[in-house]
Order: structure tokens, then sequence, then C-alpha cells
């Protein structure tokens, strides 16, 4: 077997290292396993079945080719790449852009980008939303308006927002600026997309949000920015061979999904804190932060019970968290564990210079890696929480690159799944958000909402009690 | 009274809005708030003895004025404002630039912002700091090192890599290039400011990292940037005044702590989730992070007894993430309290065009002010958590702006105090931190952390458990 690029180390979570009564035991990932090892069987079944279309992304070349062909046709052409969505449709794409392009990408020149600037207004505020428009000028704009109903209600706002400049600018050719990511045959985009002739992408049916990175909804954004999808998915590709895996250590996706689940369910570990050790990377924690919070919260589990269930996951970035959030991590509540991502290298390097050398508590850093100093931290934060009995995992990556980036979504999309199964839940559905959109929709005073709306004016009147 | 530009608005904390055994009653309040009285007896006494120099920090005229003096000498000379700093340094400064500063401060033109551009590398990640030293040429650049010790290795580092650059570009100017911000006598760059002539700025001593924001640390930053920090000082001022009130009622940071303390010890909310409904307010979101769990985030109590406490602080932002954690918040398990922010207008307006009239689903935005769709969901989402049983309060704000925003910081480090009082911990001290430093500094091969590396070198002799 070649050296993997991804490796999960879980060394630390095991009470051979943390201690008994704080790590995972051998004994407990022996006996959950062919519980595991069960659910994967099920999960493997229902890909073959095509029931389970995220497994299988990565294969689906027409898509790749489409994407590239339009990014090709529009290379060069915009200056900016305004993405609007939210949820799903928004943190896949930022995730990608803030992991695989320079930190500094919007300040760069055309020359030193060659590809446009990426702003993503996924949220339908409008200092924010206006702030994007005020440094977008329409003419040299492509909007990628991304939405799989075709009918979420923040995206369609701010649509119909930069629609009213975008038409002004340009009455002839607004439409070569718009570029759609929705249903394939149905919704409200797909039908102004046929109707005026605008280029629209799919989201393939039977993919949901958080698990459509891999779609259009991550490809195309990622494409028009010069990242090389084909490098993304052969990372994806790489990992897909392991899902089913039957051992524990071949399998890091089922692993690290019995690993959570043991912690939170046998030691009261429920908070997952995921910590990644490189700015880009934090996008990427909350991208899982959705990913983990959307498919294992939920109130009923598949036996139709009422069980309020599921991990709460966190962000946190490494070492900038030493400073705010470490001090709880190693002295509060044996509630959390530690999922850190850490690069062996980084894309840049740089040194500290040698000045003040007549001050020794200085001059220790003279010289060195700013790298360096960075992955010592993530050592050190590693240690901490072990000699404070706290369980902690991490992703070592060879470096931050398509195809590792490819591989860690893919896993931890098929850890959610493994997981779902074993917490008992449907990670694919989302109940819990229908009832703020109806009182959204009634608020907003839309026809076929008036008795919610009486309601809700009903209950205004109760007395409120404000401190001041 | 007048009106309060800011209010906490509890209704849904408690028993009566979301249901008994879920929100706080009423009889709790009763019950707990002599011991709050007393706390804050305690805390009036030391803030008068000057053991507790925060409070007061609003008054602190010369302060002020040698900060508008350097502010004003300064003008216009200036592209770029380069904070290095981290945690406290650098938290407190993020907040009040994303909160008072237009969203895309950093892509106007000179013309429009009469003021720097602004980054904050607080994290001594190559990538990162890398791509801000790129769009940063020194020639253009001021840079403001914050640490109060002047030893933080992050931010010595970072002042190390940036001083190289600097010194070549400017050989002769490079220390009007500087200003630090550090102990008022002590430490490496109270040493180096005085051997160099380097200006530099007072921490006041007494005051710790995460309640600094009002002292040279946010308020330097903020000046420079424009920002009026007599308005955001007067809005402290403002707070000051009730921060010692007796009645519930007219305490809001004292009811602010006793509410989350009842919700956590009493209902199992041991995680407090803060969600403004306002893109500018998500760094204060990130600020309140590292106030609540560094203060709160205790092994030991102030008796020395081993208790492992603390809440769990969580930066959320409405309504992006109402299509990532709200299926939890709503569905999983009773463990979270909820506080949102909320402004009541918006500095800019949006509005939705009117286009495709023919589609309904679309048509019910049309016209429609993207400010009036947030504050619904806002409102909606308040009202799915308080259908499902979730203590939830909110703290309206007039309108974003200085005073607002420096009522509420204030607000919140007072309540921290509080509750660190009701907790039984020392919020002012962090003593988790210091094995991680131990273990840093040993790895970088730091002369005096011998033992401690000869340790780590036998630690990293036993097996790991890797999965790949």
């Amino acid at each position: 077997m070649s050296e993997s690029r991804l490796k999960l180390d879980v060394t630390r979570m095991m009470a051979d290292a943390i201690g008994k009564g704080y790590g995972v035991s051998s004994g407990e990932i022996e006996q959950i396993w062919p519980r595991v090892m069960n659910l994967l069987q099920g999960l493997e079944a229902r890909r073959k079945s095509g029931e389970l279309p995220f497994y299988t992304l990565h294969e689906n070349e027409d898509m790749v080719s489409r994407i590239e062909e339009y990014a090709e046709k529009v290379r060069g052409r915009f200056k900016n790449l305004v993405l609007i969505g939210i949820g799903g449709s928004a943190l896949g794409p930022i995730a990608l852009a803030d992991a695989l392009l320079p930190l500094n990408w919007n300040h760069l020149s055309d020359e030193e980008r060659k590809a446009p600037r990426f702003f993503v207004p996924d949220n339908p505020d409008p200092e924010y939303l206006g702030a994007v428009m005020e440094v977008c000028p329409p003419e040299d704009t492509l909007y990628n308006i991304v939405t799989k109903s075709g009918g979420t209600a923040e995206t369609m706002a701010a649509y119909l927002a930069v629609m009213t400049p975008l038409k002004e600018a340009l009455p002839e050719e607004w439409r070569e600026h718009l570029v759609f990511t929705t249903d394939p045959s149905k919704g409200n985009l797909r039908k102004i997309a046929r109707n005026e002739g605008i280029t629209a992408f799919s989201i393939p049916s039977g993919v949901g949000g958080r698990f459509s990175v891999m779609t259009s909804v991550g490809l195309l954004p990622a494409a028009l920015l010069g990242i090389n999808i084909r490098d993304l998915l052969a990372g994806a590709a790489e990992q897909s061979e392991k899902v089913f895996n039957r051992e524990f250590e071949t399998n890091p996706s089922a692993a690290y999904a019995a690993l959570q689940y043991l912690a939170h369910t046998q030691r009261g570990a429920r908070m997952h804190v995921m910590m990644p050790y490189a700015n880009s990377l934090y996008r990427v924690a909350d991208w899982f932060r959705q990913l983990w919070a959307e498919s294992l919260g939920k109130r009923m589990n598949l036996q139709g019970e009422v069980v309020n269930t599921g991990p709460t996951p966190i962000a946190a970035l490494g070492a900038t968290d030493q400073h705010s959030q470490v001090q709880l991590y190693v002295e509060g509540p044996h509630d959390k564990t530690f999922t850190f991502v850490v690069p062996r290298n980084f894309r840049r390097k740089v040194h500290c210079g040698k000045h003040h050398s007549d001050i020794e508590s200085v001059d220790y850093l003279a010289g060195l890696d700013v790298g360096v100093l960075l992955r010592a931290e993530a050592e050190a934060t590693q240690r901490a929480l072990t000699a404070a009995h706290r369980p902690n995992m991490t992703f070592v990556l060879e470096e931050i690159a398509p195809d590792t980036i490819g591989e860690l979504l893919y896993l931890l999309e098929a850890a959610t799944l493994v997981a779902g199964g074993l917490y008992e839940v449907n990670p694919l559905d989302q109940p819990g958000v229908e009832a703020g959109k109806v009182a959204t929709y009634a608020l907003l005073g839309r026809s076929g909402y008036e008795d919610h709306r009486a309601e809700i004016e009903k209950e205004r009147q109760r007395p409120s009690k404000i401190v001041q």
C-alpha cells in the first residue's frame, strides 16, 4: 500500500494515552465494530442501488467536462465571481476557496490572480450584501445563484437585489452574467433559466445541500477560480476506496464516526471541536460544523421516538484559539473531543528575522520558520490536552492541496453517514428548520400564511420582560 | 429614565414562555438574587479600592487624548494598519473594526476610506502572515505590535518576521512605522521601545487581555481607523452606571450572568450560543467567546477544589447559521441557551427588485427591504426555539454604532465578573494555558526547557495508532 497523503492519528482518543475513564478503550471499539460493519453493509447496498449518489459524485465525468467547458468559455471575462447561496450552497464553495487559494486572493491584482475575485454574501444582511454589491460592479461580475429548491428565501432575495443594477447596467447582456446551480428539472431557478436562456448547472437529485460540495455547487466556483477540480475529485476517489473497508485501521471514516460516537455516549463528550492549525482550513471546520450538526442533531430516532440527540460541532482555529478557548478546553468540563487538522508542510515560508539579539527571550525565535512554530504549537496543545485527559485526534495532511482536501471532505461525509447509523437518526433530513421558515413567510406577509401571522400577532401581545 | 439604546429582552429565558422545566422560574431568580447582590457588593468594593481597573477605563482622559494626538499625527500617512497580536490583543480590535467600519473596508479606495486598510494576522501561520505581508508593503504600512507581557511567542515571531522587510525598505525611518501597545514599564517590547525610541502605548496593569478592549489595545487601532472612540467610551460609561444596580430589571449585566448561570446549573444548558443577526457583529460574538470561556472555564474553584467547570460559549451568525446549526439548536439536546443580538436598524438599505413577477413564490419578495427579511428571520428563529422549549434572550441595539457597541462590550465584561462569582472561580486568571506554552518552548529548543524536551522525546517514542 502506498503512503497515504491523509492520515488519522487516533492515539490520543484511547484510554491507553489519556487515561481509563477518559479515553475510548480497545474493548469498546471491538464491541461496536460489528455494528459499524452492519451499518456499512446497509450503506453499501444503498450506494449500489443508487440511493446515495454522493458516494460516487467523483465519477460524474459529464458534470466535470461541462463545468470545465463553461469555465474555459468565460475565462478572463469577469473580475468578480459573486456566489449567492446560503448553508450547503455556500459553505462548500467557501471551504474550497479558502483552503486552495492564497488567503490574500481578493487583494491580489488581476495579473497575479488570473481568475476572478470571490465574494459570497451568504446572508440577507443589507450591510453585507450592499458592501459586496458596492465593490463588484455588474459589468465586471459573474453571479452564481445557488439554491437546490430554487425557492430559498435568503438566496432569492439577494438574487432579486442584484438583478436591478445588473439589468440597468447591461440591458442586453445581463443573462451572460448569471449562472444558476439548481435542481435538474424543478423549481423557480430552473424555470427562469429555461425562460430566459440562462446557463444552469444541476445538483443531482438525492444529494442534499450539505453533501453537495463535489457537485457543481462546489466544483463550478472552484473551476472558475482556477482550482484543479480533477485533483479534488481524485482525492475523493481515493478515499472512496476505503469507506467500506472492514478493518478499523484501514477505514478512517468509520473509525472517526465510531470514536466520536463512543466518546460522546460512553464518556460524555457531547461537543466535537474541529481545530485546524492553518487559517486556510478554518472554513473546512465550518463546513464540517453544518455537516455534523444538521445531519445528527435530531428530535426523533429512526424508530420515531423522541430522543433530542446529536453532538454539537464547534469550529476552532489553532494557534489563535489557544489564546481564547484552550483554557476552557484543558481545564473545563470533560465534555468535548478535539479533532486537529495539521498540514505537514505549508505552501509559503516566512522566517523570523534576527533583531534585538541582546534580548534572550526574543532571540530564541530568531531565524525560526514560522510554520515550525505553528506545528510546534499544534503538538504542544495535543500534549496539554492529553495530560489533562482530553480525547483528541489529528488529521495529518501531507500538504493542503486539491487532492488532500477532496479526500478529507469525502471522508467526513462518509463518516457522517456512519455516525447517523450509530446515533440511529436519519442523517439526510432537516425537519427542524421548517418552523422557522413558516414563521418567516408569515412575518413577510406571504399569501397562504395568514393563519400563522394571526397566531404570531396574538403572541406579540404578551408582555415582555425587558432589562435595561 | 430615558429610553436605553441597548436592551436585554429576557422574556424567552423564562419558564412562563418556554415551559416549566425548560426555562428559568421567577422563584429561582428571587432565590439567587441576594447572592448576586452580595457578589456585586464585593465587586464594588474591589472597584473602589482600584483592584478592578477595567470598570473605569472610560474615565481615562489622558489615555484617550494621547491616542487621539497620535492618530492625528499619523493621519493620511499610511495605507495599511497591520495589527500583530493574538487573543485579547486581537479580538477586541477586530470586533470594533468589523462592527463599526463598512464590511468592504479593505476593498474601498483610499479616498473612500480616508483611513488605512486593516489587517490582523493573529496567527503564526506562514500562509496567512505571508499573505498579509505581500499586500502591505512596509513603505505604506504602520505596524501595531500588541502584547502585554512583551513576550507572547506568536506575536514576537510575527514581529521579527515583519522587521526584516521593514528595515530593508526603510533603513532610516523604520521606527516611525512601528507603534507598540504593551505593559507600562516591564517586558521586551517596553525595553525595545525605550532603546529604539519607538512610540508605545500602555495597557494599564491589572487589566487582562480579554478585558482590554477599552484600553489602547482596542482604542488605538479604532482611532487610527477613524472610529469615534469617545462615543464608544460614552456607551461604556452609560452601562457603568447600571452594573451595581440592585434590581434585576435595571441591571442587565447581572441579570445576564444570573440567567446564564441558572440555565446552566438548573437546566443543563452548558453551551451558551451568541448569535447576532448582522455580519458586522459576528466578531463581537467571537470576542465574547474568549471572554466567557477563558474567564469561567476553570479546573479549580475559589476554595481550591477540583471542579472542572465552565460553560462553553459558541459563536453563530443569523440568518446564515439557520442553514447550518438551527436544525441542531431546535431539535438536539436541551443543553444550550441562545443570546441573539439584533439591531433595530441597519446602516444600509438594499431592496429586492421586481423581477419574474409571473412566479408567485418569487414575487412575494419583490420590493422587500432585505433588512426586514433579516429581522423577520431573527424573530422567526426566536419563535421556533421558544416553541421547542429552548431558553433564548435578545440584546436589542437601537443601531450598530460606537456607543451601543461600547455599552454592549462593557455589559458583557461586567457580566463575566458576576458569572465568575456565581461559578465560584477566578474570572481573571488563565492557568490552563501554561502547559501548552512550556511544551512549545521545549519543542522550539528554547534554553531552560531541556528537561521538558527530553520528556517529550521519550513520549514521542510510544507507538501511534494511525488509521489510513
